[in-house]
């Protein structure tokens, strides 16, 4: 019978036959190297900071990574059970290709779940597109309406991708920065960082196609307040722009604020494509499952993008966020929905991560939303040697020299500014908080010693 | 307390609010569909032949559906209980973000498996790329490597994303036809399909960036041969061209045939990129995991669209498929291991499936792999009435009016032809048969009843 171990011999024959690699022409290596170089729509193709600081965590093991934004706890049981019961359950299709634009239970819950909340029926079959995450739906959304010159306005710090991912369109990303306002003081809040208004409105012309709104937003955590949004609002209008909403943080939100969706605006549904995620919603950030949200007439090129991208997404893992939604739509209003219990526990999480900052010499901005703590370090900058470090930026130096010293990840946020802009961010560095209660003591601990250490 | 029934009154209100849509100058909804139209690198954005069949399937509601490639009975129990348990698991980790070019474990399991198969140590952390099924793993690939200008040779018929990614790269596909042997007489097995060597030869010049191979072959399920792959791995080093090998069928080969991998073949490991597939290989095309394979340099600009479309697969996924992989390789050479048992079970659907298509007046190709078959309705042509069908190709004509008279649906071959060779495919219709072998039996039996009434 034919054995899986006596391969090994056929490998190690074959490894005469790759000798005939020798026999080819140099010329024709130096021709294949230049011949299959990147397409020129990627540019250089270059690192993305998770690459390399997942790379980072993996090199220098900090003790606690607060770097990407995903819990270190279970996600709730419901939500895992009902995977598990999809896919060993009776029905054998459950593990097979579903519909493409989104399997009918999901697009159906998630009708249910959103139209009270935009205010209007969304139509399950035509308005609404699940993808491989949020990501794949911001994708599909940039890739789908952003054409060869179209400008698109990202509002700074911002989630990386959206810069690439335009590029990769043939579009002009125009860059407007969250600033502090001058009389903000020590204690900030994230609705602090604001935009000129005169500066947004300069931004929008005959070539606009796109602005992209991110509230709760990563990493500041600022909830946009009705008034920011009506200003985005009127420009959209008034210059006949698409809204892109990446609303993935949703449902993080601290008292007293409140998440207000820019679709519900008057006049903006036509206009607006909102984005959710399954991932963030569910602590199930693995799951790589999300949705855009979009009158037929905008979805229509989404579903282009899609189909001929990935096509269909995980048939069990999308019935699984059905039931999951399902089973929260059952206990709406009560505080044990995990929509309005999640944010409970990381409301009392991002407490004790800005109480830990502050006693160790950061200046942190507390957030509004989101899971994410934006600190100023400057204060500790004759603590720590940087000359150490060769990076270019003055963030990417100390969250890299602060890992190693003080064994606890953070995230450069001059990867969420372009390049001109990308002194705003050097100051700082991104804490996440949605981490196991003994993990944010561990960081207090460890900053408390290596602030001793620096004495 | 906040109920989620009392938003149906907000939801009423703004249906008012919705109303200011109609102050709105008609000249601004004008200009917006003209703004907001597909990019013009989507072409029409046309829809699939799968959105199509999908629906007519959803609509007519045909007793036997043997159009999409996909079981209609359970996975493997050790694969769906690997993905329950890895959900439910102690580890929380296994339901976040994992690696973004693969989940450790399961690159490193897809190494141990592949790098005997391929003669050569794989690297798991730069040869391999998990994907969003092989179809990402496609899309990667094509729009990686793939510039504008650069011609792609896509053999016919073709799985039919191949050519819409090729179009959205601004490459240009060169199209060439497998075609009957001229004297393979009525018991043709897919073997008789071939290239024409001078013609193949024909379409390769200084232009010519890559050539897309898939062995086994859907649909003709083609195994291609030794001699048939070194012509082509000639070519490609002749001309300094990638070869694209789609090899999602590899384990679903039938005796006395064996599947050889291109890369294997001498000097070819340096410019070939393999795309496998876990649905197909473990039955659970719902999954959406797909995997490529090269070496590092052309790797590179896969893992640059990838990271920049979704980032990452669904970890629980990953996860329980690199579990299912140690699985089969603890027992490989036994025959119950998956690959080679489901193959088993496949011939013997495979030959039940070529009767019932013969008894009843169609001529099929035998297929050597995969797990369709093609066959030449021509001979009942006389008995259908394709008037009262308004498309253009007498496939669709046929496989639309069939579904609707005899209660099985069949899948269009024109739909993998270039406009210039769909006259190529008219004469046929696919069917799939990783059926359940009860739906075998109603297939047959209702092909015997629609003849019967035809008499």
């Amino acid at each position: 019978m034919f054995s899986y171990r006596n391969l090994r011999p056929a490998f190690q024959k074959s490894k005469c036959l790759l000798s005939h690699q020798g026999k080819q022409p140099v010329a024709n290596m130096t021709e294949s190297s230049n011949k299959f170089k990147l397409p020129a729509r990627y540019g250089a193709g270059e690192k993305s900071v998770w690459v390399e600081y997942i790379q980072l965590n993996a090199e220098y093991k900090p003790q606690v990574n607060l770097g990407q934004g995903f819990p270190d706890f279970h996600a709730p049981d419901h939500v895992r059970k009902a995977l598990a019961d999809v896919t060993t359950g009776p029905d054998p299709l459950l593990n097979q290709y579903t519909r493409g634009f989104g399997h009918p239970s999901l697009v159906k819950n998630l009708s249910r779940l959103y139209s009270p909340l935009f205010g209007r029926e969304i139509d399950p079959m035509n308005e609404v597109l699940v993808t491989c995450g949020a990501y794949e739906a911001l994708y599909s959304a940039i890739l789908g309406h952003v054409d060869s010159g179209d400008e698109v306005v990202v509002i700074e710090p911002f989630f990386d991708c959206y810069d690439f991912m335009i590029r990769m369109a043939g579009g002009v990303p125009r860059f407007i920065a969250l600033k502090p306002r001058p009389n903000a003081g020590q204690n900030m809040s994230s609705a602090d960082w604001v935009l000129d208004e005169a500066e947004l409105a300069s931004l929008f012309n005959s070539k606009t196609k796109m602005i992209i709104l991110n509230t709760p937003h990563n990493p500041l955590g600022k909830v946009f307040t009705q008034s920011e949004l009506t200003l985005i609002a009127d420009l959209c209008k008034k210059h006949n722009v698409l809204c892109l909403s990446d609303e993935v943080y949703e449902w993080m939100v601290y008292a007293p604020h409140k998440h207000i969706r820019i679709a519900t605006l008057p006049d903006m549904w036509q206009r607006t494509i909102t984005v959710g995620s399954a991932g963030k919603s569910f602590s199930v950030t693995g799951w790589k499952l999300g949705w855009a949200l979009a009158p037929a007439p905008l979805m229509r090129n989404l579903q282009v993008v899609h189909q001929n991208c990935v096509y269909t997404c995980c048939t069990p893992v999308q019935e699984a966020v059905a039931r999951a939604i399902d089973f929260e739509l059952s206990r709406w209003g009560s505080p044990d929905c995990y929509y309005v219990s999640l944010a409970r526990e990381l409301e009392a999480k991002r407490d004790q991560l800005l109480k830990t900052l502050r006693d160790n010499g950061f200046k942190p901005t507390t957030p509004d939303g989101c899971y994410f703590i934006v600190a100023d370090w400057t204060d500790l900058e004759n603590k720590i040697d940087l000359s150490t470090e060769p990076d270019q930026y003055k963030d990417y130096k100390f969250t890299k020299k602060f890992a190693k010293e003080a064994s606890v990840l953070a995230i450069p946020p001059t990867a969420f500014y372009s390049p001109e802009h990308k002194h705003l961010g050097e100051n700082y560095a991104r804490f996440c908080f949605i981490k196991k209660d003994e993990n944010l003591a561990l960081t207090d601990k460890l900053l408390r010693e290596w602030n001793a250490g620096k004495k």
